[in-house]
């Protein structure tokens, strides 16, 4: 048994690791921090853990070597520690922002500060299988992926790996995503009253994970639009580009294809009948598939690629911990078999 | 035109209040004060209010004299200055809990300290106007209502005042109720994560509202059991009794039709037909209606009573604004027409 | 009083005309039609009614004169007896998608198949007061609005009036959408299991709708993206276009105000503080308000503009009577006063 | 391995069987049978398949000899059929009501036309594990359980069985529900802009599942009053009832803890902080357990215990899989380890 760790698990990336990580048959957590719910019972914060283990929250400057380390902290914290955290980890997969850019001033450029580790950018692998799978097999530190990001980067990658996308032209992504992303501090927009059933706009331009997308796709002219709208778990990206010249469907469906058959979370949703014929987040809670669409206008080229992903899991600790199994040389899809609801 | 002022307006009781006194036909709005958001405009908080006024939260310490003073404050704060509040107005409706129990032990009893002005108790009339119609007409101070005691006590009305229910029986009135409730205060427990979708038994027993129901519907035995469900605005009461010996399905007709034709604000709702079988709070929002159904097991005469309200009117604000109405002599139903929103 | 008859008004626009007409100051209902709630009272069908009006549904097979006909069918079906509803009343408003397009070539392009009234499509007004408030003055005949496509035609307006944009690139416009969009008709995919909590983009391109903001905008090269989201009423347009060169957030700014000065139902929402800094279409439920936003990216020229909607109201039947009031001579906001709820 | 096959798989429950037994180590599906959608692909209805399996519908009509037969037909139907069901299958696991009744009497009464094939009745064991685990692990032919009824008869069970509760009173369950129980077939009430938020008493009395309650707890005199809310998955029972004399909490505790101990789906959720300090039906989404909460108002003996379930699971599928690996001789828990979201 592989041993693990995660520090600031009191929220809900570092949540959904810990329920991953207690049902994975390679790993046993030998310790979960949290500051603020120091010495509680997990399942006195994380409630589907009660009857599952009996682990209290433990401090998180009282480090216990491990083979894995997790890092849920909030943004910019684990730059600060990274070598502290090196010494008690062969292993480290850091979910936060902080080693997700591999160059320190397009960190400066979206995070407004200078990176307090730049050295160690280069030693991490951006944790997305999907686009670095045979990196992560060799990998030491991983660091995890925007949630949006992703959804973003899994609904170009079939487009942008086939050379099928105008690449000088504005690519426009849409994000829908629901109340989770905010995470699990409570503040006056996420009061349950105000929250609940909105369809809001909050960042039309300029979101953080517009320079993952950036720094993964290679496409310069990038715009994220984000909109929170009425549901916990689950992001969708609708992203407009246009493809090349004389691109038709059926390059479309070949592409898709390829992209699905390569990677056992990638999956293709059109359909001519039924409910579920285009993406859906909300039957991806838990599950760590990303459901993948597309469209073609074939008079203007407008190519629409739609990408739907539980941002909890694909977004965040699923890949994570898809990650963790290629680095370790265990099976990629080891303890992410939950294949999702419905209904739900 | 009458002046109005409301104390304590930037909770949402405060909130619904202003929403209905700016519509009135009848009434000026002098001062809205919050300390919280002193010097804002009221939009920026009650986003509705757009266009519609440009006034601004004053300082609760800078009291203008006026003709009605709604006070919409926390618990426990308008019996410390109710003297003070009495010297700018005439007339004062307080929609906090502190005057709606005539009996200072009682006070004592479920709110667990003192009053802090036993002697202005019995000058508020309980602003119930299916209760206490008449003494509202000639009253100078009236208390809000407990949106949850609201709901029960209306759907006993029939009942009591008929003398149909055995009153010596235990009353178990389940109330499932929206998020509202608890106030635009943000708490962990009211994080759309964490509250969308739940289904909360959160007070089994000892809700201080059932003590506003024992004073109101004279029965002794009376249980509240609140469970918290998935929207945001509304309360619906389903209370159960046993009716006397002999009473019949057609008695409770005759009941409920005589409070019905009784009360601008009471409906029944009892259907053959239509998705609309039964009273249900959500096509209540913001409306003042209080929708009523009810069932009889003739086999054991357990009596099924149904009371649907939207917990910030009826359970609040416009029960305080038709209590105003009969105070100031105007007609009863004024400023309080709208009838809700279907579908919604 | 005026008379007004709705034509099929078993359906939520139906409903929502009822609605207001119910309520309107100087309207009286002689009739409303359906063929399949026949004898049955609206509020059997329309909860909201209860007590407001004792009405039964009528036959449609039997019109009475009227001063106002309001046709609420399903799209396709008034276009086939527009010269028997012409006799029976001297005004028309047609909520259809029959008589929005003037150019029938245009119309069989999206819809399908030919008109079968093409000579009365030039004798109808665009009932959309932000575009046609002086034709509307002397209008006989008035079609309805499409709801993506008034969101998407409002949010346009303030760029397109003032000649900020760069008209001949392409218009991306992103709806979200509540259930309601779908009527009230049931089917799989809006069974509440099903529908629940979705975030579906049903439509990547060539919603009929579009066709509407091409005529009305005069944008050639226009994609309307339909996604539905988790609630019932609601719709918000996220428009993406560039701004001609040179153009900055303060012309943005100027001409926004001079959109939201002109019409009483505009409004700009952009703060820097309160949880409602954006216009979300949750609190305009029963509202005719439209909330517009904006911003700009000043480095590439991108702007974003937002427009929230009730798609019932100002996408809906609430533009309809305001378009009635502008025919006949009343105060073009009369009945339509209804500011929204907060909290929702 | 284990053959099975799911006779009705199109609907909800068949949807949950199937989800649990493509995930079952121990069990191979051979067959899944849907009249209505004959030749499609499982993962056409039931989304979540998609990647899992490549099985399609088939019919019912040519059944496939096989070790273990669930069916999951819409109530009345296999008990016309159960001899040729049982004479392709040792065992069988009935999700419908036909079997769940001993008594044929009081299946006519509750069900209102006589049993069709009354001999079979007592050759079935009611299939909730935690009532009759040892007569399960040597049964042919299991019923499975009423949602509703499962979680009073869990709510209730800690009680019943240690004596401590007064059986000759009556006893009031009061459930809230998810719009799943309803089933996969749309109907008007089920529309998504109806059922969105509802807050519906629906029967007050009368329910059958009532009997399944009465049958298994051995209390006379039993209510269950239903009300449908705001979510797609759980159920929640409130239930009411009075303890014998002398009887404090501290035996209530004695109680339910012993329960918990002796069942490994059953478990107590009351804390003292948090915010899941009640049972939540949501955080139980796909998972098996039953969440046992209790209160206890010492002054009047007023006893709430209140059960929180997945009713497809615990409710239906994950019972029937429980039952299954106790008659097959499996560990009781396989295939049912998810341990449910947070946050959802």
């Amino acid at each position: 048994m592989i041993k693990a760790s995660i520090i600031g698990a009191s929220g809900y990336t570092g949540g959904e690791l810990l329920r991953l990580l207690i049902a994975h048959p390679k790993v046993e957590i030998v310790q979960a921090t949290s500051r603020q719910k120091l010495g509680e019972y997990l399942y006195q914060t994380h409630p589907n853990f009660r009857k599952q283990t009996t682990l209290k929250f433990s401090d998180p400057a009282e480090l216990i070597p491990t083979d894995v380390l997790f890092l849920a902290l909030p943004h910019g914290q684990a730059q600060h520690n990274i070598a502290k955290y090196a010494a008690v980890a062969e292993h480290i997969i850091d979910l936060s922002a902080d080693f997700r850019l591999r160059d320190a001033d397009l960190y400066q450029q979206w995070y407004g500060e200078p990176h307090a580790a730049p050295d160690w950018l280069d030693k991490f692998v951006y944790g997305l299988p999907e686009l670095y799978r045979d990196e992560l097999k060799t990998a030491k530190y991983v660091s995890g992926v925007g949630c949006n990001a992703t959804a973003v980067n899994l609904g170009l990658l079939p487009l942008v790996n086939t050379g099928l996308l105008e690449t000088n032209l504005p690519i426009i992504a849409e994000l829908k995503v629901g109340s989770s992303e905010g995470g699990a501090s409570v503040n006056s927009g996420s009061h349950h009253p105000e929250r609940s059933q909105t369809i809001r706009t909050y960042a039309p331009y300029g979101h953080r994970h517009t320079a993952e997308v950036i720094q993964e796709s290679g496409l310069a002219d990038v715009t994220l639009t984000m909109t929170s709208v009425g549901l916990v778990r689950g992001a969708l990206a609708t992203v407009h580009g246009r493809v090349k010249d004389g691109v038709a469907l059926k390059d479309l469906w070949k592409a898709y294809r390829l992209a699905a058959s390569q990677n056992p979370f990638l999956r293709i949703v059109k359909e001519r009948r039924g409910i579920y014929r285009v993406p859906e987040p909300k039957i991806l809670a838990g599950s760590n598939y990303a459901d993948l669409g597309f469209d073609l206008n074939p008079k203007t080229g407008h190519v629409i690629s739609i990408c739907a992903i539980d941002n909890l899991m694909k977004g965040a600790s699923g890949s994570a911990v898809q990650s963790m199994n290629l680095m370790l040389g265990f099976e990629e899809t080891l303890g992410l078999e939950f294949m999702g609801l419905h209904p739900i």
